[in-house]
């Protein structure tokens, strides 16, 4: 039987590690619980990449204490057993590793090549589980890369079988630059399912430049993938992937969804009000613009 | 065999029938001309319906001797026999006939039963064929109808079969409203091909209220549908749909299509261009803003 919809919510991390204004710890919190009340209860709620790589999230460990107990399913990104030290301290109960299918990315993202960053993640990923942690694994520029271009499938299914060899729950494939095609998405599900093991749940991390990604999501789910992810208001972006578009709306995933009458659990209006009082707070904190030279 | 990717541009019918500016018949002609010359073959030119329901297309008749030449592949919409004796005095190669799926829409557009119009059609697709033409059948409503909501499938299935009683070849399913999903689409296309003939290819017809029309477009292509019907500009509408948004975009819809390497024989430049053009035309004749009280 097909498992149920999981939409994982990641404005708290990929929404908010690109955004043009620091969002405090206070307004981070109340995200968290706002998507809480409008019925998430996945959420990727921030990142334990080195402050100096994603200063706009710094408070991770902060952070996670005071959201821990609302949800079961909140996860964190680590890139290395460090990012997992931190969030077993911090106390959330998953982690989300990170690589990429491309070798340009992987050293832009994480200043290392994809060999060596395998080895970290395996170290990691068996750190993690030995506290009782659920790993996940994600793979960036699954599709196209902002340097490479098209990125060949067999190097997505390297990275595939990579993670399941460290014992991962569910499989992301990131398309960084939002450039992913429906026809992309079909046969990049079917090369990794046939190097992975059928218990590996598929998800998608879409971007969205130029309107496709609720394609990709309906052909993606056409071939049984449940796990999506999304931003409110379409934030997010990665600071190491220039051109990069943000993450696919949550809202407008969340009633593609609901027209179709596959259940999402999210209040459609509560969500809208979150986004409106998340984006006054990022305008809040952007700097004042530039007066015209008259 | 999957049979090849055929885009029919509607600009010049539906694109121009619901348009705020009156479009000079001189304008009508460039653009045909330009859609031919940005590589388009298959144009709906014209609609034959009386110039009192659609008076921004009065022209039909003089139009498309001026641009007959120009492709076998040019179609006319004709809602009865009188349409089709004017595409016939015309000289179009083909007319598309219309009916809807929902018996409000019908009645409104049409001003008639969906019974009658069967009847009507068959008369004039009869008479289509006794003059050499080829005859398409377009379902209006086929997903959910302005007046009613959703339209149940088996009144598409019904008028599917009407439709194949009457010879055409081929059948477009209308999402009038834009507010089709790709569920719906793909058990349309499972119960209209059920009651139809292998031979008859299904296309569609979509207009883009929510963004979902690409999504759509994916599925259909999924499951083997290669007829998509689409506006410049994503204009049209239909006159007697209330809330119906315009027509998927065509170059969207061509960019989509060659971003998975399948050819649609379309120059994009040459598109935008003649985009731009046709709606400095459209957008002269819109009459001046009123003034606001002071």
């Amino acid at each position: 039987m097909t498992e149920a919809l999981v939409i994982t919510d990641v404005t708290p991390r990929d929404g908010l590690q690109d955004a043009t204004g620091f969002v405090p710890i206070e307004d981070k919190v109340a995200l968290v619980e706002g998507l809480v009340s409008s019925g998430f209860t996945h959420i990727e709620v921030t990142s334990f990449m080195h402050p100096l790589r994603i200063p706009m999230l710094p408070d991770g460990d902060l952070l996670v204490p005071r959201v821990a107990q609302l949800s079961q399913y909140l996860v964190a990104l680590a890139p290395n057993i460090r990012g997992v030290e931190r969030a077993v301290a911090a106390g959330v109960p998953a982690v989300m590793l990170v690589a990429s299918a491309s070798e340009s990315h992987n050293q832009a993202n994480l200043n290392r090549s994809r060999t060596e960053t395998i080895a970290i993640l395996a170290e990691a990923a068996h750190y993690a589980h030995s506290q009782g942690l659920r790993v996940h694994g994600a793979i960036s520029t699954a599709f196209e890369c902002p340097f490479e271009g098209s990125v060949p499938v067999a190097q997505v299914a390297e990275m595939a079988e990579a993670y399941q060899q460290m014992g991962i729950e569910t499989l992301n494939l990131a398309d960084t630059l939002g450039t992913a095609t429906p026809r992309m998405v079909k046969e990049r599900i079917r090369v990794v399912r046939e190097v992975t093991d059928a218990a590996i749940p598929l998800g998608l991390h879409l971007h969205d430049r130029q309107g496709w990604a609720l394609a990709n999501v309906a052909m993606a789910y056409e071939w049984d993938v449940r796990h999506f992810e999304s931003a409110l208001g379409g934030l997010g972006g990665c600071p190491y992937a220039p051109g990069a578009a943000g993450n696919i709306d949550t809202e407008r995933l969340v009633a593609f969804f609901e027209a179709q009458g596959i259940d999402t659990g999210v209040d459609l209006d509560g969500l809208a009000s979150l986004r409106r009082q998340l984006l006054s707070v990022i305008a809040k904190r952007l700097p004042a613009p530039e007066k015209e030279a008259s």
